[in-house]
């Protein structure tokens, strides 16, 4: 039996020379086993967030054409990788096949989540079978395949499948925020009532502890409310963070108009860079998590107004990432409460 | 007197909630004089050389209509910024005023250059004098503002003002460099033998020290040559960024088969980011200089392949940026000479 590339390099079919993710085309032919592969049967697809929502207004919230879209781009990729956004989102799927060259603890049979992006994945949908756009969740039946290199988690279970899934979905945002939040920073979260918002201000309010300080921001009144009655962060104010000045002011009105340690943008729309750069402090560290985020934006943006700060591309990936956010979930009911209502 | 927002916000005419790049129209009115902004008579625009392309080919290379189209557009927007390419370029002039709130070691009469894009720059055009279409560089007769955010730096006397203009494009990346480059580390440069390259790769030298590691890699046979030649790194190969595989296989051999502790990508073409993460190691650092970065192949890119990295976007400033680039040109008589063939 042939044994793959760990990263997946056999399986890109153009350009040649560049990993799965870059590749315009991947072999999603399962028929062809490597040693080093798993393969799995595909149960549902988790859609990138900004993916989703690209997809859904370029259809005009029509399903069946949403449906026809994902096809689509699978059938002429290889892999569900939204052309306009670059970005994927991640399966849930039970393991058909594991290669003779891994060393791994998961078994033919059981119930993974992958942990790695859907647009570096060789995936064949044989057909979709239900879409939950208020999810951004595709049901399916299919096959896709995972690497070497690859990430996934067993899902627990004492956990319900749908709740794991969606936090593990953005595994990467609190593990970060758990990294690099000191006791006693003041730390300012963009987009704090949303799925990967909710768990990074949670993480920032165990980090910084009693001497520090987590203001939130989000774009909904109702989310302004339920971050405040969670008790998520120490303050929480409405804006669009697509307009800097306003959060700027209100940001620093309720930091005692002192600028932050640190920012944490979690806004899955465009131009929202100068609104998570201005409220920080010189010296101070932004953390884009968004993948609605616009790199030239960024060190362009904090050029322009002299902003000596470090500036992070979130990493989907830090060791123990899925521990971590599970962990969240279990320790925290009132996040389990809402995210049961929202995300399952 | 009036005091000014921090960012120029008070001379943003439309739309209101934005900073001054984002504005289509910002007042360019210097009779209005604020307690914390420079205004300078200006003596010449490098018009950002996407944006001189482009006017240029609207105009067939008409010098007159080159010029109408420039006033035109100061004239409708208050600054420098071409309506289609969304850039502006920087300026050079003498400062003739200095608001009384600013703390600054420049002095009314001083030649400086503004180191923050013309694209959020309230500029008015009295005359245009000369138009030097081969350097994308126009002479005039009019004024501009710095916001009290804003960069610049004196203009050196010891350094012809072509050599420090050149050099000045690029301050942030080898200011960077040394702040995140520690002794001992092992360090490799993407697009080594560039204008930035070269000024990171002489800073990395010096921070690594004798126990470090720099290795070089470039597009160009001729400019690993030259790197080698000039001392600039320890190691040097050939390569294309945007195959990361053949970048992984010859980063590696170099390092003794060993992952590096930081990589800096100043290539500025599309799809490198894998180049620059597959070489760190879990729990290193990966700077991307180069405007081409893509934000989400960044991030999805290094999930996919399980790299437990932080990746920083390139800040085109950090302090005495300026200072630390000028004075890199001074050491370096060999990096002096290849600016002045090449830049100047």
């Amino acid at each position: 039996m042939l044994k793959g590339n760990k990263y997946g390099i056999h399986r890109v079919i153009e350009p040649q020379g560049v990993l799965t993710q870059a590749a315009k085309k991947i072999d999603n032919d399962m028929t062809k086993r490597y040693s080093n592969e798993i393969i799995c049967d595909v149960i549902s697809l988790n859609i990138d967030s900004a993916s989703f929502t690209q997809i859904e207004e370029a259809c005009d919230k029509d399903i069946e054409k949403i449906g026809k879209m994902i096809l689509d781009i699978v059938n002429e990729r290889g892999k569900m990788q939204n052309p306009v956004t670059g970005s994927g989102g991640m399966f849930i799927g039970t393991v058909s096949y594991i290669g003779e060259d891994l060393d791994t603890d998961i078994q033919v049979g059981d119930k993974i989540a992958s942990l790695v992006s859907l647009s570096m994945t060789p995936l064949r949908v044989d057909k979709i079978k239900a879409i939950h756009p208020e999810i951004d969740r595709v049901d399916i039946e299919g096959q896709a395949v995972l690497f070497e290199s690859a990430l996934y988690a067993k899902l627990p279970e004492d956990l319900p499948e749908p709740l794991a899934l969606a936090a593990l979905d953005v595994a990467g945002a609190p593990a970060q925020t758990a990294k690099l939040v000191q006791s006693g920073q003041s730390v300012l979260v963009l987009g704090g009532a949303g799925k990967s918002g909710m768990l990074v201000c949670y993480e920032a309010m165990k980090r910084v502890g009693p001497t520090g300080k987590v203001v939130a921001m989000d774009y909904s009144k109702d989310g302004v409310e339920e971050l405040k009655r969670m008790g998520l962060c120490h303050e929480a104010f409405q804006a669009s963070a697509a307009l800097p000045v306003e959060v700027l002011d209100k940001a620093l009105e309720l930091n005692d108009g002192k600028e932050y340690d640190v920012s944490i943008c979690c806004v899955n729309v465009n131009n929202c860079e100068m609104s998570a750069i201005l409220p920080v402090r010189d010296g101070g560290c932004v953390y884009f998590f968004s993948m609605a985020t616009s790199f030239t934006k960024a060190a362009l943006g904090a050029e322009g107004v002299g902003k000596d700060i470090d500036m992070i591309i979130g990493n989907g990936y830090t060791k123990g990432h899925d521990k971590i956010t599970l962990q969240e979930i279990r320790e925290n009911p009132a996040i389990r409460e809402v995210f049961e209502k929202k995300y399952v």
